[in-house]
């Protein structure tokens, strides 16, 4: 009877773009295709959470909304708490925005951009209005404009630094775009801490504007998965309504606590990262037929003459596992590169010059 | 300038439902309010967990889809791993669910129960059409098969045991929906580890039924944040095209698959629970003006003289936390209390007593 009866039909849009996907796998010897920190978090950190977990009840459900960690995020941004939600990563954070202001709606988002917040808008409801980048991965602005005017656009999506191009978006324009939209602008700042600018503060000034913040990158805790929003008190009211409750576990609450406690610390290994990127892109500039864009982040987009599968293919070869982000408008035959620790970027570095060497 | 401006306009039928909230708070010497597992686990095995953890890298992604995990799940479910995905607790699979297949349409749900099945469909953006239990809160068949018979259903919620009423659904009544349905039929058995009885088997037969399940309850996991959803290979790469990557971070991945390896401790402590069920309704039938409805789960609905808000803090006064569950239709001056500790019960019971006397 039931057996011979199909399975039901998604919504042809989510299914179009499938389940996230990295080509070349998850590992590899030099591992540079997910932005994340090099350096692990020390040994005495580490065992100070997991004595802090000890001492949990895990058959407890966990604080509810993070409180504590809401509370020293609040108070790290200078905001109230009653404007930052926490989240299961930015993402989690970024599927609530859509679904709480854009389901059934629009989406304006710029192209080449992070992939997830295409399928992110389309998960959460809203149609996507892509805007293209001009040629130098700048905003064209004018576009921008005209697309956040239109009134069914309820959710604009920046990011500053830009991934995968690494280049920032202006203040001045950012706050161009956040005056001409009807809904809601969504800044990402994944990457901030690598720029040394922040439009956080501007929160306070307007009550459409919220940035999403990580502890992915910089903060090294891509295995604890953590992310926060700050905007105006009704539109974090708005989050926490589309957010499942209970969304952090014990460890991602105890993890960011403990790592919050630790700026300095932080601030060392971003410093290290940006002089290893500036020393990264120099040495790109050299290898013939490549050419390195300039980045405010912590990987590096470049172009080269060869198909990007067939580079990708050619430096996992070598032990290096980079990012192919060629699919993206303006991107043919591009690769992305994260700032590893030095003798990782040494690696990559000499694979590379073999791998596109004639 | 912008200053004036106001904060924009989340969906309204998202902020009339607001964030969740715990009436009495989240804690108490007594915690009878969230069904939990009374006891923690043993402290080798949360060490066992904690060494395995400070052994992973922080730094880094956890596993994308919680291979491991999503592999044991399967083994121990007899299904192959095309046909689990695992979430951050079940309700982010329920709303992975309802994004997936009913955004923009209609999910079917009974009333009472649980209150967030309610909150998560409108997340993902579907409008609810509530299907009333009869009297003794069985299910109304015939109003139910005329309900997913609406071609705009696209998602049917049912759970066995039903939370709060405590009550099954036969296996022929879900199968008789199940059999109407155009669309996917979602079976959360958070509960059915109490019950003894699940139609995971089903999930081979019937392409469009979804089986949710938890390790918050029996699995005394609720701090851990892990849920999965069973079902067709179809179903579930459209569950995983709406989940955001990287869901579970490396606590809930270790933490589930140790547990997971427990069942003889799970089978004992599911024990001890139904036969505490037993006795805590054997008790409440007399107490004078109570009565307690039959549960196949691990907590009991009560009905009393009172209203449900005082009865409440009254026993709040006593240090013992229930859940007031009044406000669902069919259930004026209804509690609904966690089956704790033998000695936590009676605690439960002395001041419920007290309370309810003249």
């Amino acid at each position: 009877m039931s057996a011979v009866r199909p399975s039901p039909q998604a919504r042809p849009e989510l299914t179009a773009l499938g389940a996230y996907r990295l080509a070349g796998g998850e590992s590899a010897p030099v591992k540079l295709n997910q932005n994340e920190c090099p350096q692990d978090w020390p040994e005495d950190l580490k065992a100070e959470v997991a004595r802090r977990l000890l001492r949990r009840p895990w058959n407890r459900y966990p604080p509810l909304d993070g409180r504590a960690l809401r509370e020293a995020l609040a108070g790290a941004c200078g905001v109230d708490a009653e404007m930052v939600a926490v989240a299961s990563g930015s993402n989690e954070a970024l599927l609530a925005l859509v679904q709480a202001f854009a389901c059934g709606r629009r989406v304006a988002l710029v192209r080449p951009g992070y992939s997830l917040s295409v399928s992110l808008a389309v998960a959460g409801g809203a149609e996507v209005r892509p805007v293209l980048l001009r040629e130098d991965f700048s905003l064209d602005l004018p576009a921008m404009v005209e697309a956040v005017s239109d009134p069914d656009v309820a959710l604009v999506y920046l990011a500053s630094p830009n991934n995968p191009t690494g280049a920032g978006c202006p203040r001045d324009d950012v706050l161009t775009v956040v005056e001409a939209a009807r809904g809601v602008v969504v800044l990402d700042e994944a990457y901030a801490e690598f720029d040394g600018q922040t439009l956080l503060p501007a929160v306070r000034e307007y009550p459409h504007l919220a940035v999403l913040r990580t502890f992915s990158k910089a903060f090294a805790l891509a295995g604890a998965r953590v992310g926060y929003v700050v905007a105006h008190p009704d539109v974090i009211a708005s989050v926490r309504a589309a957010l499942p409750p209970y969304n952090l576990n014990l460890f991602a609450q105890e993890a960011a606590l403990a790592v919050l406690a630790r700026p300095e610390l932080v601030a060392a290994r971003v410093d290290q990262v940006i002089r290893e990127r500036e020393r990264v892109y120099q040495a790109l500039q050299r290898v013939d037929g490549v050419r390195p864009y300039p980045s405010r982040a912590n990987f590096i987009l470049f172009r080269t003459p060869l198909d990007a599968g067939v580079l990708l293919g050619r430096l996992l070869a070598r032990g290096i596992l980079v990012r192919d982000v060629s699919g993206q408008p303006l991107l043919d035959r591009c690769l992305r590169v994260t700032i590893g620790a030095p003798e990782e970027n040494d690696r990559f570095l000499d694979a590379l010059a073999q791998s596109v060497a004639p």
